[in-house]
């Protein structure tokens, strides 16, 4: 039996100056865990940093959970023993998704994200892919009864790739943006007068696979939202509808900006509730649907997030790091949302939880392939995260999400295989890819070219 | 939105005096609910005397929820506008189950129950889908959105006939068997020192068939109680262990008592606890195990339920049964242990719920066939029973279960395809018919005779 | 047992000027078969006439087999009793097909045949599924037993609305676009110095859907020619090959030739061997790569068929056929090269038979979703129809052949269940549609109201 | 492209007196074939004499195909660069096969064969499997490409180990037992008054598993031979009948007569032909059916075959081949009626040929496990082997099939893990196995240092 006051948690990419900002936030503030944190980093100055400032946060007086962190110099080091095992690495640096992100625009193709499919994530899978698979191999080596949460995407990939190495691991993705739903079936009800306290109460079948996940039954207390939902959804329909906030001129929010016209518009087209935030939801669809070009874009209500952002705001974070590492800066802590400590406690044993995760699919979403990760409901338990039977999505859906599935099981066969070919096979059939043969092949060669360090290297090309 | 305060609940079966009389006391307790409940059943005087006991105790001051009984003088009626369903008849009487408990007798075949497999279990489902198939196509014009929730064994082949009937029925079963199993487990526990309030904390993973289900990961609070269960099983394997009370020499107990000596001899020999009754499980492995003949099931520690002594306990619960009627006797409040008013209040959005129950097979068990009625968790929530993935059982134990569920398949279509030959193909191929083909012919007729009059037509030779 | 020379075969579509002649020319030159053939045609005239041309070459001395030929005048009295069906029918006019092929032109979208998929395709489907459902329905009620063979495009659709409607239906679809592939691998051969007598010689192993058929496996007497056709489509990737004749500069060679160059661009993609037609394959895959524009197919080396062609060359032949019935043209007998008669042969127990056909999966083709129309492989024995097992397909192929088969399954409920927004949310999904949503609506709506008269009332929108 | 008159075939077993002389026999008699075959036998002596034989009957000028044997002295040396390999071997010596069939006649056990299901066909799988891994091992190492073909029972557990051990193989497990329901079909035509030249002709849909197959539409000609064969089965259902000639007093006919009274009681049971000697079937119905007694198996009119008459015969077979190496008979030329050298030709290409073969299932039969190996009919052609689609056997057939499939899974898995209790749990579920469990242990474990020498480390117990 684990102590959950002497845990071991691993943490793959631990000098990231986010997520792991974020997990010690949560473990700081969960006064039923405890124990030590090995933060592991190829920037491994990065990892010292943070285990710094995770080690001031808990002399602090207002934690409640004790841990001790400390940088691991190496993989294996990081992972011996441990107990769960997260993981939140940027594969390559934000030149490489810099490509991955405009590249594409010479072709006229754009992108909100880039990180999970159309030629970006592609990309991004092909140098995320070998990383996973030797992040695969070590876990099976030093802790194969560890449970791993993955946070990087491409997600269905780096799980997908997971699996493919390490049968055996008890490995799960996680994702947020399921949340977003719920707060946008949340805002449905207030129009209505029904105040929601919390998301969580908005009952959800989930079933599709990682930002491209759908909702086809939802309710409240007892009551079915989804009428409530499909009045809502058709009332904004033509002009938006902007959760909690409304976006201002700032550039982040000109660049996270989503006023869920795509979601409507799907929803009223397919009947099912699209559940991920528009930026990502236009990438999965045929180009021309949502996502043509700036000026459909700006239509649609919601941005582009330029990686020239991205750079800059990591270079903020990155200092904020310093000062958070020197104590000039007082570490914020407060409750993220995230669920991770949520579930690493049900995994403890301490409290059945049920929320929505990426695993490979044994039957959970019928009409999908055996094997490929979709996300779902799942139970939370001791040692077991079971998945929900969540059913099969209408066929036109489904015949969008499978040719997803399809591509993903190129892309890892091609990686796992070394060959360049197969990728880019799949790299024509992404709808985001809506140009000629010879353009697809002179982008592909030049993406290739831009990532090229970072590239197994049957794919120097 | 359904009211929680003025449901509809049809009771199929509702002169019974026992389950009807359960559910009326869980009604009664459970301040969140009320409404009437309508009891039908082709006894129509014992509905109208469970209406007036019902009728009594909502007149009482001690319970909380209010509730208006009334006899339905037809099945339609019953169910017209019906929320909830909640089957649980007799098929036949007493005398007919005799014949199916104690004819096989005289080829040296002996049941505990023979209510589920074996030539009685097969024989009483020759006659209970015929009533079952009505119910179904009741269900389908009176209520097609009602939630049924059906406590009649044999459990797989009633719930299978509903569906069978009426593919989209909105249908579940239910037994209180593996509770048993979360007892035993207690027990084990508190003979290591761990004292478990209650046998739900006791987490689960269920996967089988009902009555012949099984469990492969259970844990407490975070402790994985297989190893203790398993020092439990070894040390008690000899002697057998009694659970809360010991059994005395009266006569149910004789009858019903229980040492756990199959269990745990098939816990060792499987690696895999089966969870329910020695005297069910008895019944579903080859003849010569556990059931050979009285002598054998003394030494196993269980005991042979005779159907004298049900109809004994039946007359004593007519009587009672009028007492209470007439306000001879108190109606004793009190919680039976069953889940259904909480599956019932899951299903309206009050709560979700996780327990075992029985439903086709749509992957949650791998390795038995789709569409067969399989017992595993569910999660029970708003309007929506959704099974958790229980995984695959070991070989040898799969190829017992599916066999089983081969046999059920085929007395499901000889039923409705009026074919009595392959109702017999089904019956020697019971595990429990160790007899040669001959004496097996013989036995398969003279049980046909004696519950002819509950049986179609094509089964009259 | 059936008396091979007094069949019954019903005709359905049977005032053909075309299948209809081919098939008599089969009858007629095969002495083991004999009978009647029942014609019948919503163009009663057209198919009198058939029965007068099919009477007149009966009468002739060279031919073999005798057949009688009467025009049925419903669709009861063609099948009643029926041993084969056949299925050849033009779903509406040429001017619903102008519609299918050319309002898409104005929207740039091109399409080489508009018969299976792409908007023509699709619309197609719409007003196809309805009669082949009234089909299915009178072969339920006539002559449940028979065998049938369907002729019509959209193949996998009209297949599979038999099914649907008819489960116990023994249909099975046939098509010789395979054999085009055959024909190339023989030229491959004769290029590398070795003769092939005949196409059936080259072994192949087929799967996919119809039109977008693959081969995995090619030999012929002993030698796996796969390399030998590697080479082959290498050496004529860019300029293209033309099978057996040169195509010259008149009407329908322009309208229908083809290079194979997408076919063996195909190849060397994907490393497997597209069999069908350029002018087929084009329009499965996305827009961009082969069929952007005219001149993009000039490049490709295939021709658009315009359907004023068709109308032309319709004239041609129902002026033609006058001639035949009038006795001033001579009926031409030849071999037509398709199997008819042969499959026929082998249901009748005259010798087994291994072809390509389309049949619903049963697992044949694994990766594709069971129940859809897939086209293998097959034994025709005795009363039978066996697939056999055929493999997967690579993943990208996979992706894009599933997402035809969703969108298959999709048009057939929406018909089935009057919808016409499902049936949008297929044609938005088809590759070729390369067009926005507004347009899309656009030209979905006029497709819609340009073959109205042959759509259900709910798709009067 | 393989050169069918230079051949390299590796035979495994190659000492034998009996498989060897008939493979002899049937290349010789070959004129399409030649080249050299291998022969490895532990047994080398055996195999050196063997190789004698073989390039005697080389010599002989009454040959049509150019043969030279050669003793190979390692499993390496004889499988380096084969094209085909033979495996036919006798796993352990006729005292372990003794035991098998003679040790649980002790507790009231009788097998007729005792090589394929019941306890003897258990253990003899016990000591089969390591072997076969062995072999496995040496083919994916020495001639990964080339076709294995099988011969030794157990037939399902030894081809199910070569796909285990290494799944890239390419192998497959003959038998001639379906031949002889072809046969019977023969005899019923012929009391029929109708003349079948070839049991070839007789064309059948063969389902099930080896030993254990199943036959549910059978044709002659065009002509269903099911109701003739139903009636015959029906005729002969009480006194049996007797294929070819008739059965005499001497020790062999006593042994293995067969008056298929099985076979037809099982017909007329199950409404399915059973397609093997009733000796074979008797073995896998519940014990008390058709084999409790010699006096019952009598009375059914088949024969239990002593090991010791196989010893006798063996001793003679022995000596004949002195006789035969030494040049002292004349080895007779005949056709054997085996399969084998047609399968050799089809799969090189020279000429297609549909059989009943083993081989693991891939959906070719609905309702048994994937990956089990099952046996229908396959299309052979080159380097093809393509099961045909054969449907699903009747419930209660199914349910009989499906657990020796489980039995057969966990004896697998219980050598491959050495897991002598998982291998147990298999033997208690053997339908033979009608004793009590401390009988079965006992008898488990006297057979088991029966052939302790043969066993795996962890079976020493």
């Amino acid at each position: 039996m684990i102590n959950p006051k002497s845990l071991t948690i691993a943490y793959i990419g631990g000098g990231s100056r986010g997520w792991a900002w974020g997990l010690m936030s949560d473990l700081a503030t969960e006064p039923g865990l405890g124990g030590q944190v090995r933060l592991y980093d190829i920037d491994q100055e990065a990892a010292r940093d943070n285990a710094m400032i995770g080690n001031r946060l808990s002399g602090r007086a207002d934690v409640s959970g004790q841990w001790a962190y400390q940088a691991a110099p190496t993989l294996g080091e990081a992972l011996s023993g441990a107990d769960f095992v997260v993981i939140s690495i940027l594969p390559g640096t934000f030149d490489e998704m810099e490509s991955d992100v405009h590249t594409p625009e010479k072709y006229g193709i754009y992108q909100a994200v880039g990180d999970t499919v159309g030629p970006g994530g592609i990309v991004r899978a092909l140098r995320t892919i070998p990383m996973y698979a030797e992040i695969a191999r070590a876990i099976r080596d030093y802790c194969p009864r560890a449970w791993v949460i993955n946070y990087t995407n491409p997600m269905s990939l780096c799980t997908r790739t997971l699996y493919a190495v390490f049968p055996e691991v008890k490995a799960f993705g996680c994702c947020h943006e399921v949340f977003g739903a719920q707060n946008l079936i949340t805002e449905a009800l207030r129009q209505e007068g029904t105040a929601v306290e919390n998301r969580g109460d908005i009952k959800v079948n989930v079933l599709g696979i990682n930002h491209f996940t759908w909702i086809n039954a939802a309710s409240y207390k007892g009551m079915d939202v989804m009428p409530v939902y499909f009045d809502f959804a058709k009332r904004h329909k033509d002009t938006g509808f902007v959760t909690k906030k409304h976006w201002t001129d700032n550039e982040a929010d000109q660049y996270f900006r989503n006023h869920h016209r795509v979601t409507f518009d799907l929803f009223t087209r397919f009947g099912i509730c699209a559940s991920a935030g528009d930026r990502h939801l236009a990438e999965f669809c045929p180009g021309k649907w949502y996502i043509e070009n700036p000026a459909a874009v700006e239509r649609w209500g919601y941005g582009l997030t330029p990686v020239s952002f991205r750079k800059k705001d990591f270079k903020e974070r990155v200092e904020r790091g310093h000062r958070l590492r020197d104590g000039l800066e007082d570490f914020d802590l407060k409750n993220t949302g995230e669920e991770g400590v949520i579930q690493i406690k049900a995994l403890l044993g301490l409290g059945d939880f049920v929320t929505n995760m990426n695993m490979p699919n044994r039957g959970q979403v019928a009409g999908l392939p055996l094997g490929s990760i979709v996300e779902t409901n799942a139970l939370f338990s001791f040692d077991s995260v079971k998945p929900l039977l969540a059913g099969q999505l209408p066929d036109p859906v489904n015949g969008m999400v499978a040719q997803h599935v399809s591509n993903q099981e190129a892309v890892l066969a091609a990686v796992l295989n070394g060959d360049p070919e197969l990728a880019f096979s799949a790299f024509i059939n992404d709808p985001l890819v809506t140009i000629g043969l010879a353009d697809a092949r002179s982008l592909y060669l030049t993406m290739l070219r831009n990532t090229k360090k970072y590239l197994p290297q049957a794919f120097h090309i």
